[in-house]
């Protein structure tokens, strides 16, 4: 945690794509749009950016607060697109009047409380890795806005061995948590692509996806108690493996993204860290035949911890095939038992749906195409803040659908997509597909596009190609996110998804809450 | 569905147990007590039930309503044992003033407008088999009550084999749910107890645990999606295989005991129909040595169907063993391959904490200990019905808690149980626990117990002892149900128990949907 967080892009100051790396991708992307794309605009310095002055400025007893001028920069936007092309154009207008770094859940109610007197609306801030204006603060009429970044509460505070589950503090980001874990030998192993730059808080916050393809694929089941500060105090839930004791109070809190309290702490259901393995990867001839597999393994109750599939588009981009096939990434993985025989079975689904394994075991899985694929996933993030220099427009989105739906759904998203980016762009793009989760009666469909705007016009483009992208979702039946979160972004759709007496219901326990509705307004619902 | 439901005890008319079960189960309570216990109560007859002059009565827009003298008095009541109690002293007051039979979603909410106009609770009626206070019609200051029996809303109406899932409405019965998914191959494989005399609505709205001893132990993972009547208009939510868009809305739904809506349908997830299976018993010098096999099964991330313990006097009172052994049954089943890897390292498990399986395999499973056990299981409910006769309170209540806990929380549990019976009844009485549930981070313990009590003073004396135990199960950190729900009867608990903020959060989105508060009132909290 040497470096600070950047105030553009992704990560740390000073990490980012080796030139290695953005000539790989930059081939690509010229490549895929026949043009020579040149450098024509600059990511906005320090320096240079212009903050209005605080409307509202914390007390002397709150001194872990600061409107210091990078803190207040580097909490003005999440890690959207659309968040670095307003840092292009350098507008930082909507930057925090304070960014608050409470040490303690003491300090956590001591911000709200005064934020609750001074007017100021709060938006808790994990690692800031939103990708859907989910952690942008809005005053949204009232005098000032206050983030409140939970950096400082990072701490596993107690493992318990026994019951297999740890108490770790909401600020706590993935990297230092599991570092924690580690000499007890266990592991949260929820590994979403934000591992390093994202918090339990968050995860939890936004209902987030993680490592497991199958069974544990969002972060609300290895929840086993919440700690929540609301305006109006605290609500925790008891320790249990189990419960049916009226509607679960975690799960109100699961997905309320801020806008309910900050989460503080969870007692988190832990796994021993895996000593057995098996995994490789398999070819298939299209992607359409790969999902049939992957519905075979997901339907027969082996619960891989990976069965993820690139369609071949995205399987070329990522290096990870020459664009002819259709790649599976499977792997199972055990603390207790040899996963043979779960490997074998799920082989054979693959090969009685037409696909061929790659030759060799796990060593090739970590080599070959499995490999390849899963490094570009982990530094994917950081090429955004280099090619939209270059007026690359490219964006991602994620959803999930029911099996018998899934192929219509697919043709229909990627040709709105697809549509969409020639109507803004006028040229043609590409939007690729994989599979991030998989259950027994859908997958989690997550796609890629891929546009060249025009510096300049990058925001107008982006929001008519993503708007597109998610209309058809909405009207095809499928889920505005399977796992990043509604945020600001998504709530137009998010309105049309969720059943209005059920953004009633949330409404007045907000009110319960929240009655002065200061956090994070217009995420979720408009208090 | 040929016979009525019984308006005394469990199942229908001309149910019940056998001379010889009977026989059985008197000589085992004999022993216990060391007394010969003489039948001093008689069943009430219908003709000799009072019921109350009803206080409203349904328009004759609504002809699916009755007043008849039987609908009212068998839906006076549940099946707990204070039921049964002013049952046996003919205390109907608490009738229905209306019994509605519904035929479709229309229907329902046609009942709720006109129970609204007439200023009428409404209490939702599935099978009727709660055993905890949660199908009582309270008229709690309104003018009348009616009740909502959804028999009639009793279809499968589609299935997506490609999906494994079912369209079902919400009155269907466990065993008409079955037959109409076997023509496809397909099963929910939702068993709980009370499977024949519960509905899928019901389990649904008390979070009803099932057949599967891990994983998928809750109904609440099988909802794909509900469909539910509020007094304000119909909640809806997509079908979807998984997402992470603000809290679920079925999460508010699942468990909400008939307070914010009647579930009129849902789509659930189901399995095919299991060709492989694996099973045994497996005995253990006693319960906690058990206990330490199945924490060691259950965190292998084998996911057995069922692994279930009894300790060595439920063992003999189910007639499975001895009584001077623990018994496990354990069995894994698989509709897509052979089970016995999986099997073959759950018994390591069990012999690497010193068990010893009965000999035999599957066939044994059968006829053994778990074949005894699983039959005693299914007949249990009606023994209450003929042992409170003869003065005898027995009853039952289940929790869960984490591993690091259980051992001391157990001997908590039964001291506090054992003590009240003693204090409440002048003399020993017992009480055995089992799992039915297990989760790798702590079990779902079963508690039972039997005490000889005073005829026309049981209802007090059930009160203490059973008040003494759920005492013991809060202050040690349990939760007031597993699976089998709050009700009217927990209540005091569950007040203890739940956080206070979420609390008034569920009161604000009760108020939203139920503005006049006439939906169960006085279950999970105060209108």
């Amino acid at each position: 945690m040497s470096a600070r967080l950047k105030h553009f892009g992704w990560g740390r100051e000073g990490e980012g794509l080796s030139a290695d790396e953005e000539a790989f991708v930059l081939a690509r992307a010229q490549a895929r749009f026949g043009a020579t794309l040149a450098q024509g605009a600059t990511a906005p310095r320090l320096e240079e950016i212009a903050l209005p002055e605080p409307r509202v400025s914390a007390p002397a007893s709150l001194p872990f607060c600061s409107s210091d001028h990078y803190d207040r920069a580097a909490h003005t936007f999440g890690k959207s697109y659309p968040d670095l092309v307003r840092a292009l154009a350098r507008d930082y207008a909507g930057a925090p009047d304070v960014v608050a770094y409470p040490r303690d859940e003491a300090e956590v109610a001591a911000v709200l409380d005064w934020a609750g007197g001074a007017d100021a609306t709060v938006t808790p801030f994990g690692g800031g890795s939103s990708v859907c204006g989910g952690v942008e603060p809005k005053r949204n009429g009232h005098k000032g806005a206050v983030t409140v970044d939970l950096r400082n509460l990072g701490k596993v505070k107690e493992v318990d061995k026994i019951s297999r589950a740890a108490l770790i503090e909401g600020g706590t980001y993935g990297p230092a948590l599991e570092a924690q874990l580690r000499p007890h030998g266990l592991t949260l192993r929820h590994f979403p692509q934000s591992f390093e730059y994202s918090t339990l808080g968050g995860w939890i916050a936004t209902r987030g996806g993680g490592h497991f393809a199958t069974l544990y694929t969002h972060i609300d089941d290895l929840v086993e108690s919440l700690r929540t500060v609301t305006p109006k105090g605290l609500i925790e839930s008891r320790r249990l493996p189990g419960s049916g004791a009226g509607p679960s109070p975690d799960r109100m809190m699961i997905g309320s993204e801020g806008i309910l309290g900050i989460i503080t702490q969870a007692w988190m259901r832990l796994q021993q860290r895996p000593t057995f393995r098996a995994g490789g990867a398999v070819r298939f001839a299209d992607f359409f035949t790969a999902a049939r597999a992957v519905r075979a393994v997901s339907q027969a109750g082996l619960y891989p911890s990976n069965c993820r599939i690139l369609d071949p588009a995205e399987a070329y981009n990522t290096g990870a095939a020459d664009g002819s096939v259709a790649i599976m990434v499977l792997a199972f993985e055990s603390a207790d038992h040899d996963v043979t025989p779960w490997m074998r079975r799920a082989l054979e689904c693959c090969t009685d749906h037409g696909g061929t394994p790659e030759a060799g075991g796990a060593e090739a899985h970590r080599e070959g195409a499995a490999g390849v694929w899963r490094n570009a996933f982990i530094r994917m993030p950081y090429a955004m803040e280099r090619l939209i220099l270059r007026a690359v427009i490219n964006d991602t989105f994620e959803t999930a659908i029911t099996w018998e739906r899934f192929e219509q759904f697919h043709d229909a998203i990627k040709r709105a997509t697809g549509n969409a980016i020639h109507a803004a762009t006028g040229r043609k793009g590409e939007v690729t597909c994989r599979f991030t989760h998989v259950y027994p009666d859908g997958p989690a469909p997550y796609f890629t596009f891929h546009a060249l705007g025009e510096p300049g016009a990058l925001g107008g483009q982006w929001h008519a190609i993503k708007s597109a992208a998610l209309d058809a979702v909405i009207e095809n039946g499928g889920t505005v996110t399977h796992h990043h979160a509604v945020g600001r972004d998504h709530r137009p759709w998010y309105d049309r998804q969720r059943p209005p007496l059920f953004a009633a219901a949330l409404r007045a326990a907000k009110k319960t809450l929240d009655p002065q509705g200061l956090l994070n307004p217009g995420v979720l619902i408009d208090p």
